[in-house]
């Protein structure tokens, strides 16, 4: 069962979930620039600079972490995503490469 | 530009419409049949045994074709679909095989 923050365990990330996160353009970005950046690196929702209102802000990182490719946690007064590598890596083999290799 | 069947050049698929097209469960199982099989197999849209009306068939294969994911060609009577393993692979290293892991 998901915890109380949506976040899936790796053996419940679903494929077809995955997909159709990844199957937008601004949620594909930010996993794209959080592959590139070093392994558990954390940013804020705000520092990817989409261009979207707050709400719609959340709503796709709601997705991405429902999905399972993001962990989101709070510190202090801010919320931090992270990329849960390891999982997609092991899940998904190649998958982080093929969306690193599109170009934005 | 598509050709006059909507499949795309190699060069205009787009990664954001096949992931798409796999958001779909019963769209991947058609890719992970023709997956499965010997390159260059040709099966007819009722041969994968889809739970679905006729038109909603037409329009998983039509949503398959556009992405750029399968061949559509008519061979006398019957429309015969075979795999762009080729393009996927070069477009898309590993896709094919993290479609073929998943638990139908």
């Amino acid at each position: 069962m998901p915890d109380e923050e949506g976040h899936p365990s790796r053996d419940e990330i679903e494929l077809g979930r995955v997909l159709a996160a990844l199957a937008d353009p601004l949620r594909r970005s930010v996993i794209r620039e959080l592959a590139a950046e070093p392994d558990g690196t954390a940013r804020t929702c705000s520092s990817f600079g989409l261009p979207v209102s707050k709400a719609t802000l959340t709503h796709h990182f709601r997705a991405l972490r429902e999905a399972g490719l993001i962990r989101q946690v709070d510190r202090g007064n801010s919320r931090m995503a992270t990329l849960r590598r390891d999982d997609v890596e092991t899940l998904f083999p190649g998958l982080l490469a093929i969306l690193r290799a599109e170009q934005p």
